[in-house]
């Protein structure tokens, strides 16, 4: 099969599974009557009680096993805070104006798409021509404005819809800004992720959780990203669920306790080396990964881990999930590793979950821009006694020679590390003065004796002081919901083999609805038992359907397979009734009074269908 | 006891109760290492734990309990949505500006404040003064901008900090805007309310349940609102999570099918007469008020009953909750009936779970500006003849005679009555023409007899096309939980009696943790029995506290009290436990096998305390 009719496939089937999704409720256009907005989606009833089952299994699957501290903050953040974080200076995409209309575009998308329409359309192209656009799409996520803006204007890239020329690119903030309360002074915005809430509640954290590290703290909330131009669906939204972990450990102790129980794991792993050097994604123990250095320590693997438990649980394909390493141009500087769950559907690799070890670098930055030191304690068995480098500035000589440059002398003096300040003191008292870089003047000053007191100090240390690392699992709910979707989607014939029925093979965690009843025939003695057993169902707390309708069985089958219930209860007597399992097809016999606490066992995982299978007779249609 | 003493009382209650939340991060105010955000808090983790099971035990007795339809829609709302809704031009507050250093102040409160302060305080009050001073404070929400502003010029109120004049009142729109996607063009905001996202797919939530009423629809979410200056704590915040219940019924038959089941119900009532007559709220069983009609119909009555039973099932004092129906002038125009569950906390009686019958109001709305029909069908069983009025403009003559008014004259035709109509046919047969009053043009025209035709059709209908009608059940979440804080908390002596404990005296459906387990030394055998149990709660999906401190097991107790933990294992032996209950301080010996599996059972209710008290044997210390 070719690329074109691969891609051809792909888009046929996820045309399928969406038109099923958006025909059922599982998602709607948000504010559709008013012709929507594009980015926005709502969650129908199937949709929500699906995602409702995913975060309910993500709480068990780590917030309650790992006992974290779950938190939940507003959405509404002031700016100091996505200040410190950097979100205010550098959460932004480059965007391009049609000169003409105003329509916005983003930058990289259109080259892309130049990129890849020429690759795929244009039969002339030079084998040199090809090879740079390939080197193009390669490096697109590098490019800074300038070097964005010189190929749109080289390749003569104007606007897809009016052909109208493009302004240069420039950076436009992703995030929705607001204002809280009247006055107009204080701006605000929609928070973009939810770890920020986590990282200022830092020190309230550590004491609940009475001074120990290491200790995890967890939100689910929403979070928002104003998106230039929404494509991809529901992959790429305005507005979205996220679940993040931060996880606060010692930086010289990463182990992790539990690290045993899943170091045999074996899955797809996609390390750093591999992708430059153009080989595929294999399947490593995580153990090993750990042992041998790929994965950067036990904590981080422990995560990776638990999260490749948590997505296949879910029943996302394990052969179409990988663990992805960043590239070193990918990661931040201060990032230790970074490994992106991805999970292959119909629009290729999509980052779900982001696994990262990202230092001290967000507890430093609120500790320095709100003054409040965010740090952990570790009291030593005895006291310490430690050599101290003291750097001491004469802030009146500096003054007196440096005048408006006073500070940054001052500083970078503040700033050497332990050698350069020795050496420095050597120079000072053999030679009265010394030359010293102050890179941020970008010059050589030259300092004297007078100017600066070095020494080293001995000092009884009780405690040792530290900012912790944070190590970051963050699930992209929704993602993870579109791909559980295309995974769990299949097309069967009807009985008559004169259709395809659509169905969604959910496991019952997951499933929005567990079961239906269905009265075999219109009658009040069945529409009875049926309402019985309906109410026991709602007793022990499983969610069900009922339909009395005279619509034929296996109509009312088909509805609901495509809704991916799993079990179907159908009333022919009042003393027993049919169980149907979804995929298989296969009926029990169930007493009416059993029935319910039958259903609930196999949607809470006691027993397989296997199990029951074997314990109640069979019944054939 | 006078009325300063028990305000005091109240508000020294209200500090021991605050002092705890704060303390053990039952929330946390946001941001707070930047100095906070007035109006916004988060929920620290055993806060975060209530919520998460009040919301689970709300979905359980509403959502699953009624079959509803659940839905997810985003925060962002474009402002056409809120435009339809009346939030752009109505959600304001009236406020005030200090003239010099522009502070902000609602204008309501300031009056407010100064009255009660007066009333309270002035002991040279006269009695007509006074009388006056009450007559506002009782019409105070009544009152316009020009009314307000004329009472604060009139006592001559100044601003609070500074003492300097304050403008004149003006309205403040309470909606945080913001700007959807990157042209600046599109206005959006965050949604104040979760409703309108029901409202807007009413269509597809009618064809997803079968085209059949009734049916409910339910949405939990985020909403917010700018206050101006936002006071009683977490009482009234800018960001709050709202559950909202929309249940869409025949304006013609709003009888409920199972509202036997709640009939008997008698709880604390306070109609809208017993109020203007100055009597106090009384029992009546919500059966006979709706039979009386004091509450208009048994939709409404149904959901008042299943919010008392969701209330008193958290734990709310059932004394201490009312039903309040709204006066004539709370109530919208449209409202058919309305009645707040107002729980008594320090604040007074706070209104927590608003149960409106809306009418068909909000339907129209978003039919008449988007143009999509919100409405249900009825098909009789077989078509009906109708007469119907047909008026229909001459729209050639009418532009002739009255120009640039012509679209004004013909929608005053067009929306004539059947009477009116038949009258103007009348006249215009005899004389020609016809006097006609244009409300939109203040002024009356003649009509000719060749401008209109009017006349009566005779039709067949095969069904009844009609808006439904909405009753709103709609639950501040966060205000539920203060005042079941504040219900549950309590204090007793500590065991020398030298201090008061705290205690939360929560039900074990709300109880952020359910358990604790103790090892009662520190000793390698006792914390792996502890660790195994911990593992065991686990797996059954009970969130426990596990403490291998060497803290004094009465300390350990009182710490976890004051989380409101119901139940506490200690482990004395390797074979056996003590399990411990918070309230009555009972303790029994369970095998350390079974211990998981008996918490559980009382956690989820399946046995009372009593009922395990009587299984096993008791212990004491």
């Amino acid at each position: 099969m070719d690329a074109a009719q691969e891609a051809h496939n792909r888009e046929a089937f996820r045309q399928a599974v969406v038109n099923t999704l958006e025909r059922r409720l599982f998602y709607i256009p948000s504010f559709k009557i008013y012709r929507g907005v594009a980015g926005l989606y709502d969650y129908g009833p199937p949709g929500c009680a699906v995602k409702s089952n995913v975060l309910a299994f993500w709480r068990q699957h780590f917030v309650l096993e790992e006992n974290m501290l779950e938190v939940d903050c507003p959405c509404v953040t002031p700016e100091i805070v996505l200040k410190a974080s950097g979100h205010v200076d550098k959460f932004t995409d480059l965007m391009v104006k049609d000169e003409k209309t105003g329509t916005c575009y983003r930058a990289d998308h259109l080259l892309k798409d130049y990129c890849k329409d020429k690759l795929e359309k244009d039969p002339n192209l030079s084998a040199e021509k090809a090879a740079e656009l390939r080197h193009v799409l390669a490096v697109l996520d590098d490019l800074s404005a300038e070097e964005l803006g010189a190929k749109i204007k080289g390749y003569g890239i104007t606007a897809p819809d009016t052909k109208n020329s493009l302004s240069d690119p420039y950076p436009f903030n992703l995030m929705f800004q607001t204002s809280i309360g009247p006055s107009g002074l204080s701006p605000g915005y929609m928070r973009p992720e939810t770890a920020q809430g986590i990282f200022v509640n830092f020190k309230d954290l550590y004491y609940y959780n009475g001074n120990k590290l290491p200790f995890a703290a967890a939100q689910i909330g929403q979070a928002f990203r104003n998106e230039i131009s929404p494509r991809q669906g529901l992959l790429r939204v305005r507005e979205f669920t996220l679940a993040e972990i931060e996880h606060f450990v010692d930086p010289d102790d990463k182990s992790h306790p539990k690290f045993s129980e899943v170091a045999s794991l074996e899955f797809l792993m996609f390390p750093r080396e591999d992708q430059v050097s153009g080989q595929a994604a294999r399947r490593i123990p995580i153990g090993e990964a750990v042992t041998q250095g790929i994965v950067n320590n036990e904590t981080l693997g422990y995560f990776i881990g638990r999260v490749y438990l948590f997505l296949t649980e879910l029943g996302i394909d394990k052969d179409r999930l990988r663990f992805r390493q960043h590239l070193a141009n990918e990661m931040a500087h201060y990032a230790a590793d970074c490994w992106d769950a991805e999970i292959e559907c119909s629009y290729g690799w999509i980052e779900c979950v982001g696994i990262a070890d990202r230092s001290a670098y967000d507890l430093h930055a609120h500790t320095d821009k709100s003054g409040v030191p965010l740090v952990a304690h570790e009291k030593y068995p005895e006291p310490r006694e430690v050599e101290k480098l003291v750097i001491a500035p004469v802030k009146k000589e500096l003054g007196l020679a440096f005048k408006g440059n006073q500070r940054m002398v001052v500083e970078a003096l503040e700033a050497m590390g332990e050698e350069e300040a020795m050496e420095m003191k050597a120079t000072l008292e053999t030679k009265g003065e010394a030359e010293f870089r102050v890179c941020t003047l970008d010059k050589v000053v030259t300092i004297k004796s007078n100017m600066v007191s070095i020494s080293k100090e001995k000092k009884k240390e009780h405690q040792r002081v530290f900012t912790p690392s944070v190590i970051e699992p963050s699930f992209g709910i929704g993602r993870i919901i579109y791909c559980l979707y295309e995974h769990s989607f299949y097309t069967r014939p009807s009985k008559d083999g004169d259709e395809q029925l659509n169905v969604f093979r959910f496991p019952p965690l997951v499933a929005p609805i567990k079961c239906t009843v269905f009265p075999l025939v219109q009658n009040q003695q069945y529409e009875e038992v049926a309402r019985n057993i309906a109410r026991a169902l709602t007793t022990v707390g499983i969610s069900y359907k009922i339909d009395i309708t005279g619509t034929s069985i296996g109509k009312r089958y088909a509805r609901t397979d495509e809704l991916g219930v799993p079990f179907a209860i159908t009333v022919d007597s009042t003393s027993s009734v049919t169980v149907r399992e979804r995929d298989s097809k296969q009926q029990i016999r169930v007493n009416v009074d059993e029935v319910a606490s039958v259903v609930k066992e196999v949607t809470d995982g006691v027993s397989t269908w296997a199990d029951v299978l074997w314990r109640y007779p069979t019944h054939s249609s």
